[in-house]
C-alpha cells in the first residue's frame, strides 16, 4: 500500500529501528548520572550528538536534542528573540513558514513584539532581496525555512543569510524538510530539524545555536542539553534519529535523482489526465520528493478519501482537510487554487510502479467526485461560445452562502456562461476558501477577478466574464 | 550487577518494550492526517490515552502526554497560572519539590509573581495545615508531590488538596514517583508524571487537568493534545508508557510489599553495620522502594565510585555529586546531613541477596572513604572522656577555607576534643554543605551549635562543645 505522506512523517528507517532496539537495553539510564549506567548512557548522547553536529555542519556543542521539530522552533525562536532583547523585537519570517513558526511569531505579537511577514511568489519562493528590504534596526531575529513543507519550493537561504549577516541579523532555518537530503548551505545561525521526517523515530528534534549567537533560553531553568531543552532525554530516540540521518545521508543522492525523476512524472502527467488541475510550486528548485496539485470542483476530503480507499496515502492543504476550515497558509500566501488540493511526498524507496498506480487511479478518482459534487461537463471546458450572449442578464448573484468548498466555485462556474461577455456574476460565500479559490478559479479560466466586498453574513466575490 | 537508582530512570519494562516495537510498525505516522496510517496512529493514541487516564482516575480528555515529567510540571504550572491570572500570581510550594516546580517557581518571581515555599519536617513532610495557612487571597495555584524523589517521604496530599478545595485554589500534584504505586488520593486538580520513572520509555510524560480548572496554555499556540503540549507526539513511546503503567499497576501491591520489607532491612541495618550514618525521611509514610540514609565524614562523589566499582549504582544528593556543588534542595529542606549522601532505589523484581550483598559492601566501602580523607578512628565515637579538659584552649578556629565536603566537618571533629566543655570550635568554610552539614553534624554527636557569620572568603560557623 504506497504511503505518499513522508512531508508528514516518514516510517521508521531500519537503520533507526536498529539503533533504538540497541539502545533500548544500553540508553535508558540518567546520563548525568554517576554510575555505570549513566555513563553508558553519556557516551551514547555524546555519539550521537556528534554524528548529527556532523550532519547538521555544526560543532556538537552547538547542537542539542529537542523533543520534537516544534518545540525547537518555539525554543529556539523564543531564546533568540530573548538574547537580542536590546536590539529590538522586531521578527521577520517568510509567510509560508511552519505553523509553529508563524505561531512563534504570533506570541511575539501579543507580548509586544512586530513582526513582518516577507511575501512570496507564485511558487512559494520568497526573492533574494525580499529579507533585506525587511530588516530594520530592531530586528532581532529573521526565519526562513529551508524548502517548503506543502508544495516542495527551495527557499534561497544561502542568499538570504548573507543579506541578514550584512545587517548584522541571525537567521534561523527551519530545515525540517530537507536535511535529510543534505546539510544546508550559507551562513546560517540557527538551524532546527525533526526526526520523523528523515525516518528517525518521533519524538525527537534538534536546534543548533552557533557559537557567538546570543541566545537566552526562556522558560524555567534546567541543567539539560546546555540548558536548552529542559527534561530527561528520549536517549534511545536521539541514538536512532543520529543513526538514521547519517544512513538516509549516505543514500540521499542517489535516492534524490530516483525521486526528482518520479516526481517531474507526476508534475507532467497529472494535468494531461486530469482536467483543470494546478499544478503548484517551483518546478525548479524544489524538494526531490514532493509534489502538490490543486483540482478545481473538488472536494480535498472527499478526494482524499477516495484515493485513501484506492490504497494511496497523500495529504491536502484544503480548507475541507483542516480542523479550522481554513485552507492552507501556504496556498494562500501563494495565491493559488486550493481546492482538490493534494501532496504528494515520496518516501525513499518508492517504487516507479507505486506512482504509475497512482497515476492510473487519480483520473478517476477527481472524475468521481465531480460527479458526486454534481459538477456539469461543461463546467470543465471555456464557457462555450454559444453562450455568448447568456440570457441577457448583464449581472447575475449567486447565493452560496453556508456552502463549502468547493460548491461556491461549482456554482460560479455553472452560471458564468449565463452572462454575456462583459457581464458580472457576484458569489456570495462565508466559506474562508472563496477568498482564494474564486480569484484562483479566475485565472485558470481567463476570466476577470473584479474584487470582494463584506456583505450580511458572508462576503461578496465579483467576477466579470471575458471568454 | 545491580542497579538500585530506579528513581533517577528505571530500565525499560518487558511490557513497554514490546508495545513500543509493536507501534513501531503501526504508530509512526501522524495522528491528525486522514489516511489509513494517520488513522491506525489516531486509534493507539486514542487507546493508550484511556489506558493512562484510568491508571491516573480522569477522564480520557483530561489528559494529554507531554515530552517529559519535566515539561509537564514546567507547562502544567504556567498554563495554570495564567488561567488563574485575573485571582493573583502568588504560587505555593513545598521547599522539597522537584527542580522543575522550584524552577517553574523561580520564573514566576523573576516574571514579577510571588512564591511561598512550604518548610517540611525533618522527615521531608510537610505539616498538613502548612498549605492552608500558605493560601492567599491572591494564590493561583499549589504544588505538592506525591511522594519526596529523593527521601522517599509520602506527602499529605489528600489533606492539602482538601485544604486547597476549601480556599478554592487548584492543587498541582507531582506524581513522577508514585504513579507507579498506585493513583493520588485525594481532590487534585493538575497531576503530572514521567513514564520513565515506571518503567515506560523517556520522552513521555503526561500532564491532567479536571474538567473546571482554569487552564491557558502558554507558549505558541499548537493544535496538537488539546493545545497544551505542542510538537508531534512520539506515539510509540506513548503506547509503550501507556502499556507499562499498566503492567506494573498490576504487580504493584504485591511488589511495594516485597520492595518495602528490603527497604525496612536497610533502614535497620545500615545504622548497625556503619558509624555515624543518618537515615533520612519517614520511616513509615514512605515510597516501598526507596530509602536514603548520609554517612558522616564521607566525601559523596567518592563513595558512589567505590560502590560501583563493586557492582551498585546508586545516586547521591552530597553537594560534590552535583554540577552546581551544591548539596541537595531537599536535604537541605529537612536540615539533615548531606555529606556521604546515599539514595538506593530498588527497582520492581530486586533480589533480596542484591540487598544482602549491597550491605556487606557498604561498610568497607564507608571505611576506605573515611580511611583516604584521613578520618582518625576516634572521631567516630563520642569526644572521649579523657580529653574533656582539652588542652586548655577556650575557642579554636579551623580555617577550612577552600576545602569541599566532608573536610570541613572532619576538621571540626578532629579538633573538638581539644576545646574543654563549654569551649568553642569556629570552622571557616566556603563550601556551601557546611552550613547543612555543621548544625547537622552537631545534632548527631551531641554539640551544640552556636550559629554562623560571615566572614572575609566565606562563613564561620561555631560549635560548642557539649560532651
Amino acid at each position: 500500500m504506497p504511503y505518499f505522506d513522508v512531508a508528514s512523517a516518514a516510517p521508521l528507517h531500519p537503520v533507526a529501528r536498529q539503533a533504538l532496539l540497541a539502545s533500548l537495553d544500553e540508553g535508558w539510564a540518567d546520563p548525568t548520572r554517576l554510575h555505570r549506567e549513566g555513563r553508558r548512557a553519556r557516551l551514547l548522547l555524546d555519539a550521537a550528538r556528534e554524528a548529527a553536529a556532523e550532519a547538521v555542519g555544526c560543532r556538537p556543542d552547538e547542537l542539542v536534542f529537542t523533543p520534537s521539530g516544534t518545540r525547537a522552533l518555539h525554543d529556539g525562536i523564543a531564546g533568540a528573540l530573548a538574547g537580542r532583547r536590546r536590539t529590538g523585537r522586531h521578527l521577520v519570517v517568510s509567510a509560508v513558514e511552519h505553523s509553529a513558526v508563524l505561531q512563534s511569531a504570533a506570541s511575539l505579537e501579543a507580548a509586544g513584539g512586530t513582526v513582518t511577514r516577507v511575501a512570496v511568489d507564485r511558487t512559494g519562493r520568497v526573492a533574494p532581496g525580499a529579507y533585506a528590504a525587511a530588516l530594520r534596526p530592531d530586528t532581532a531575529l529573521a526565519a526562513l525555512q529551508s524548502a517548503n513543507h506543502e508544495v516542495g519550493t527551495v527557499q534561497p537561504v544561502a542568499e538570504v543569510a548573507e543579506e541578514c549577516r550584512a545587517a548584522g541579523v541571525p537567521l534561523l532555518v527551519d530545515a525540517a524538510q530537507s536535511l535529510g537530503w543534505g546539510p544546508v548551505e550559507g551562513g546560517w545561525s540557527l538551524l532546527t530539524a525533526s526526526a520523523h521526517k528523515w525516518g528517525g523515530p518521533a519524538g525527537v528534534g534538534l536546534l543548533a545555536v552557533r557559537k557567538g549567537v546570543r541566545f537566552a533560553p526562556q522558560g524555567p531553568a534546567d541543567e539539560r542539553e546546555s540548558g536548552r531543552a529542559p527534561g530527561f532525554p528520549d536517549l534511545p530516540g536521539i541514538v536512532a534519529a543520529a543513526a538514521s540521518l547519517r544512513a538516509v545521508r549516505a543514500e540521499a543522492a542517489a535516492e534524490a535523482a530516483r525521486l526528482r525523476e518520479l516526481v517531474e512524472r507526476v508534475r507532467t502527467r497529472v494535468p494531461e489526465l486530469v482536467p483543470d488541475v494546478e499544478v503548484v510550486g517551483d518546478p525548479v528548485r524544489r524538494l526531490p520528493h514532493l509534489v502538490t496539485f490543486s483540482c478545481l470542483y473538488v472536494d480535498g476530503e472527499t478526494l482524499l478519501h477516495a484515493l485513501d480507499r484506492a490504497g494511496f496515502s497523500v495529504s491536502s492543504g484544503s480548507s475541507c482537510t483542516s480542523s479550522t476550515l481554513e485552507p492552507s497558509h501556504v496556498l494562500r500566501a501563494m495565491g493559488v487554487l486550493s481546492e482538490g488540493n493534494v501532496r504528494v511526498s515520496l518516501p525513499a524507496g518508492t517504487r516507479e510502479e507505486d506512482v504509475e498506480a497512482f497515476l492510473d487511479v487519480l483520473p478517476g478518482a477527481v472524475a468521481s467526485v465531480r460527479e458526486r459534487l454534481g459538477v456539469p461537463r461543461e463546467t470543465s471546458a471555456p464557457a462555450a461560445p454559444a453562450t455568448a450572449q447568456g440570457r441577457g442578464e448583464a449581472e447575475l448573484v449567486v447565493d452560496a452562502l453556508g456552502k463549502r468548498c468547493p460548491i461556491p466555485v461549482i456554482e460560479l462556474a455553472k452560471v458564468i456562461g449565463d452572462v454575456p461577455v462583459g457581464g458580472l456574476v457576484t458569489v456570495l460565500s462565508d466559506d474562508e476558501a472563496a477568498r482564494l479559490d474564486v480569484p484562483a478559479w479566475c485565472g485558470m479560466r481567463g476570466q476577470e477577478y473584479v474584487g470582494e466586498r463584506p456583505v450580511e453574513g458572508g462576503v461578496a466575490y465579483t467576477v466579470r466574464r471575458r471568454g
